[in-house]
């Protein structure tokens, strides 16, 4: 694909632009617990915490009676009692009692979300929920298998979440926007081989005798000398980017080491973002002195992206008239996955029609 | 009256929600003096001061000619130079003086508003000045009364001003929202007695030995032990909220304590309110010690019913899609008031239409 | 002309106020160098820098990508790299590299902005690039004559551009809002000539036996002591105000003083305005100490002018309902201005609609 001037038609045109049929990553697990967490997903203010079991549940952050965000009441065992005027909603969202008269009421019931946990993230669905089936959220082994270690890291965005998904989908930023982590050229010369199966997204990229980035430095890799790459990534959902990578140094013993990183993006609104990621490894497993260099370096390359894309926003918010964009040969995996967005919105529109 | 799922049509959706024929609290009088004050009230921009004699005034805050805030100018004897170019108002809104022409303009007169002083608190008529009554603001004798003691107070509401109200009226959350001070279980438990007449709302409870709150240790009553209480509550007009009480304590010497308790709730705009409280008492008169305790109480407990109210609107503010409010036995008089105001707003449009 | 109370139709009151063939006043020349300026310029998001041969260049703020700003990339000798994807543009916006891929991107370019360097300040043409005629620039002399000293500064106003041009017509305003500085009474009470000569407004005050005003003590005038002082003003276009100013003190040798003060105002959107100013003189060049307290006094003055504009425009920000402007004699210059901006900007509306 060379430069093509006419631009897609973008679905971040016209709002909303996230499927709500949809788990989304909502809250790491440790940030769910006793306390109430207030956090608005898909433009739909939730309260989170845990049962006295442990189970993590979602209901609307809404009294449904004067409107206080739940989230500013109080828990009363697994309830949550709304702090002005006193209402009670179980875990299922039933209301169980009405301090001002003596019959609870029936129709005072608040909306509850599907919620599961998986590793070291809360899922939550969007859609109806007698549709939620926890079967649709991707797998991802390398963040719960004991044989690998992993970081993971939170970071709000205020820019629309599809510019995360392109970011991702387009190294050719590396060199430019992360010179001093994982830049380097190769990311920006090589061309992906893209397919789309079922709905998914995938890349791959083989990069043989690579310089290696000054990132692999903690692998005891020498920066600048040559190891073999290959990166795999997919979309499986609109709500998470799997890259699995392998990384081989011939010049050393030949060791294969492999990694995997995730970004979980989450529309909180239409113009921000709950940015999730983790890096998991199946070397130096325990070196918690490891664990705290990769953490640093992708809070560093992460924020670098964070930087760019709200300046982004920043732009479609305030530039005067007509907005286009020229697309190039490294926009094509973020082309396709915009289509196959627009599509699911279109299925949902029109599932929505027909009931 | 039970769960009512239908809800009451809101004067909250369509604004204003405040009618202009009105004498609403502009300040207290304290607030007024040499000094210019700027201040908007039922979305009009005024600027008050006090004249040589100690007359309140106010007028628009805008010069005719190009628009800087009379407030950002100078006193001149009983006017008001204009900090831009200099053009001279009078009380009464005439121009006295434009200093880059001989005549002065005729034309350049600024609205001016009725407004009257009484006790601690000014008022202000924001309809048209020819019918401004001083007789339709309400009665308040403790707040002038010698033989009573008082403490009020001032704090800006970033909320609508009928929330003020409703919240109010609705004693229900006294005990969740100020379980350190005045709340106990009988005010969620009292189901008032409603009336309406000439157009004011009047709501009595009785709570006969009901359990004193924290808040009555000031007393010298013992929180939790048995005391006699009855509370009037009258709602005058759309700028005041009047409530009465009485207490006796059967236990010791059967003496009345009387207090009363007042907030206006001014409209700045439709989303902020100037929130004006008053708590007077028949009780050690003089005693300035228990001055700062009731202020301190006032205070801390307003301020709660500050932050949920604010809360409220921003969920009113940022929630999308439409929202619907679920109202039980404690709205009843909230719901009242609203048919009241919204009868009110009718009156005035139809009028308007008319003339 | 006596009190007009009907106002003038204000093009302030639909969107843009301001023409677009013009040449505006963009930066300060010691604000652009090596370094990525980015400037919003009548709407239009620019980035400013110098070539190695220190040519001033202003390319649109936007990489046609994905959006980032320019002025967040990197130079390469003359050439801006984008930082997101590492896109290459030279200062005639043409794109000379797309990373990932073999060929540049032929529909790349982006837009250029003809820049002209004239003493102190970069102008910039905001119409169609081949329309731009440097001899349109008026011409400032005293800003470039090495027999003249001068000081410049900026300030960003937050206000329409249009308020900061009336502002310097009605100098009515220098006894209310400079009382201590430039502020007498003659400023007030003389009647300007003012004509109108191939779209160039002109205005000239005399002021013969004047009181000094404070700020002429910095010329070894006595504030107070009678002085002949002459201003005349013109506003070439849109972009500029220049006032000449000639001072005699007779009661000394008769020495005539030469000043010219320069006020450019750009809009940087409709409602914030890039504001230059320069103050030159033909006595005592080359004292610095002297330099820094006119720097001092403009700094002053005119920052009472942001503070009084800034305040008028958040009155028409936020005043509820119609505003209307009440019109005296000192307006009459600022509303002739008003005329010849709206016929400007009919006649581009109409030259549009013609192409």
């Amino acid at each position: 694909m060379g430069v093509d001037a006419r631009p897609e038609t973008l679905p971040l045109g016209s709002a909303p632009t996230f499927p709500r049929r949809m788990w989304w990553v909502a809250a790491r697990s440790s940030e769910v617990g006793d306390e109430l967490l207030a956090r608005r997903i898909a433009d739909l203010p939730m309260v989170f915490y845990r049962t006295r079991q442990g189970t993590a549940v979602a209901l609307a952050d809404m009294c449904p009676h004067r409107w206080l965000p739940l989230s500013k009441g109080c828990r009363e065992g697994d309830q949550i009692r709304c702090g002005y005027h006193g209402m009670l909603f179980s875990p299922d969202g039933s209301c169980a009692d009405v301090p001002s008269q003596p019959e609870a009421a029936a129709g005072a019931a608040v909306r509850t979300y599907a919620v599961v946990e998986r590793g070291p993230w809360i899922w939550v669905w969007t859609g109806d929920r007698e549709e939620a089936d926890p079967a649709e959220i991707p797998a991802y082994p390398w963040l719960m298998d004991p044989d690998w270690d992993r970081v993971d890291g939170y970071m709000p965005l205020a820019a629309n979440y599809l510019r995360g998904h392109e970011n991702v989908l387009d190294l050719s930023h590396f060199s430019y926007l992360h010179p001093g982590t994982v830049g380097t050229d190769e990311w920006t010369k090589v061309r992906p081989i893209i397919r789309v199966e079922d709905g998914v997204l995938y890349e791959l990229r083989d990069l043989p005798a690579a310089a290696a980035p000054p990132s692999t430095a903690v692998l005891g890799v020498k920066p600048g000398s040559l190891v073999d790459r290959r990166n795999e990534s997919r979309v499986p959902t609109p709500a998470l980017h799997i890259a699995t990578t392998t990384l081989r140094s011939p010049a050393g013993d030949g060791h294969e080491y492999h990694g995997a990183i995730l970004h979980a993006f989450t529309p909180a609104t239409e113009r921000t973002t709950h940015y999730f990621f983790a890096a998991a490894r199946d070397w130096q497993v325990g070196d918690s002195e490891l664990n705290a260099k990769i953490q640093q370096i992708a809070i560093t390359t992460f924020g670098q992206d964070k930087d760019a894309l709200e300046a982004v926003e920043e732009v479609a918010l305030t530039h005067p008239g007509e907005l286009h964009e020229l697309s190039v040969r490294s926009d094509k995996s973020g082309l396709r996955l915009r289509r196959l967005i627009k599509q699911r919105l279109l299925d949902e529109a029109e599932e929505q029609g027909a009931s």
